[in-house]
């Protein structure tokens, strides 16, 4: 096995990855996040929704301009000219999901986008909700399919059937 | 019970919450997630990390530049002369553990500046160990702790002893 | 008459004035400013208001964020702590009106803050129905009153009864 | 007539539109806008511009680094690597006008950055000489011309000759 | 001698100083600092400058606005609602001078918004001369003079006469 | 001699240059930049850098970061999707050198990219550095290498052997 960090030089200093000789292609990545809450706290969203949305609705606005931000965030990402970003929320059982889509025709890939994009719609939910409920926990944050590029398609492979 | 979204007006629209009428007082927030990952992700990490430390420092860095940025990010919450925001790293079975502190003398809390820079070192892992590991999977992420404030102590209930 | 350009010295360069000296009291500017536009795309927007409200609903959280942003934006304003920024709308005859009001307890007023709200809360709009209309104009953008610090409570003249 | 809001979907959601598939031409747009103001505010910025002219100077500043940050502040405006953003101003009766040119080789218009300078650039007007005159009102914000892309030329039908 | 870096915890890593047991003072600091250049463009930027002076301008503003983003930029910094910062310029022999002055009422001194704005405003002018002269140097960028805080007045002490 | 400022126009007013008519090409640029310190805070980096090396990680990720931004500093700089931006330091006799290497495809080059990012991580040495000695002095920062454009290969003539 011979792979190294690609984000690390020789000598373990922080490097960004010189993406220069890489091919334009047109790629994608979806991710997505969950966040649990009490029944309570639910409630009110799904409510609160109900007329204008706006938890939710605030939350997906939060979570596109974040995916945007993504390389002021994080430091070794590449500055992108982004094709679109996209996040939608559905109601589970004591909890809400987000998914996130990026696009992008360009020389690296979007996974940080739709990752940070999710990431940020959910803690907008937290912010939103904590006077219900402080206990609120996100989890399953993750990286669920990316198409395009040298590396073609990849799926979370726990999540295939 | 009579609590309502406190960032939602009685049309459903999002708006700030006015701080303006709240006491001064010193506020702390401790907030922490985890990443899961491959041993090898893992291995790669913590070798990398023995010379120079540049996965961990990079994310350390990183969570505490999006603490500040909070404000930003997250629609709802107020810009905050914070006095600190420190991130540090434990190593688990399988997974890499970040906990935030945040600190503020004012008329907020800063459980969202804490939360926001877990998230980031989180995702800032995520992205320097990628070339690994496209499955990891973020979690866990939630307040553990906050002081000050009108409600004085909350601790995750689930968390204590 | 005496006055100068307060954000001027004395050899024309631009500067920054110095609040050092300004005492700490509660301030609130409130901004008012419209976008006329078709009546097809009134009409999309107030249907396409129906159901989930998304357009306002955008357009408000974007100008909640832009009036945390002034002091990026405006050179010479102050980086400032607000206490609160909101946002509403009203449907007119051939137009929709935008309202900001901020809140701040310091050293200099958030007129700047209001009216920053109140102009990219328009720009939203003129962005995401420049489909149906790119003849859409965006006028009266003005403060409203101003209270608070030392000269004050100030109400536009022309607007009092 | 069967348009649709372009930037919210089928289920009243704000969205982001994917422009992965449109081809790269040569786009341009020119906005305008004005700011009334008193004689005696317009006569303190002719004459403080007169030796040094800061005010008019702060603004085009201000306008061009706004007019590059479009993306940052209006929700779903796509980053863009724009090729030029410049503001310039004429004065007239009681009125100084800001006028901004974007330009970019790309898949999307630049009228949101071209309206997004003028708009800062009259807003650092009014927050620069507000000691004169805080009865200040900008209008007239609009889109005047428009080229490239699959609509081909546009201009402001009314103020065609 | 027992100091030991204060941004460095007892492992090594990075942290931020929590300010927040100290007292609020007024707290001024001066930087300054030069760039060299060819008299070519040393005469450029000076007749450039006599009509409407935007070299230096914009330099100017980009020194001011730089500065209170040094939060952003520097990663231990705290995020600081200062009263002032302003930037002027200097012609010496063969170089243009900068010299930036920071305010604030605070926790925490302003030396860093000082120097930060001397940096950006020099790297505005090394931009806008460029074509002139790739061979200009940067140099003498550095803390002039400190005063409040517990440690009371610092001077650049060979400066000192 | 014709030549004029690129970023100013014929009335002297500041203006982004038009880059829609450029090729675009492989452009690569090298700056640097020294701290002078005293032998003291000099042991202290070295030191402190031994175990975890964060005074220098932490200035390298600044210095990358903030080389992404240069387009938000420098008010004529063009946003630009850059391939990579890196930073390495050396220990000199009494200083520390920084040397950022910036690299891109596209319409203009990334010498202000490079020399921004020197800047800002020297700045981020000062601040890590400065409780031990105020009177540090940043200079020699300046472009070493520019390839790529019409102009070809350029070397500062000075260090040319």
């Amino acid at each position: 096995m011979n792979k190294s960090l690609t984000h690390v030089d020789s000598d373990g200093n922080a490097r960004m990855v010189d993406v220069g000789a890489k091919a334009e292609t047109q790629r994608l990545a979806i991710a997505s996040g969950r966040i649990a809450m009490s029944a309570q706290a639910l409630e009110a969203i799904r409510a609160g929704n109900a007329p204008k949305g706006d938890v939710l609705g605030t939350a997906r606005i939060a979570g596109i301009m974040a995916g945007k931000k993504t390389s002021e965030l994080i430091p070794m990402c590449h500055p992108l000219a982004i094709d679109a970003i996209n996040v939608d929320f559905g109601f589970e059982e004591g909890a809400i999901r987000a998914t996130a889509t990026a696009a992008i025709t360009g020389k690296t890939g979007v996974e940080m986008e739709a990752i940070t994009a999710v990431s940020v719609a959910l803690l907008t939910i937290y912010d939103m909700a904590k006077a219900f409920d402080k206990g609120m926990v996100i989890g399953e944050i993750r990286l669920i399919e990316k198409r395009g590029g040298k590396s073609g398609v990849w799926r979370a492979p726990d999540l295939e059937r």
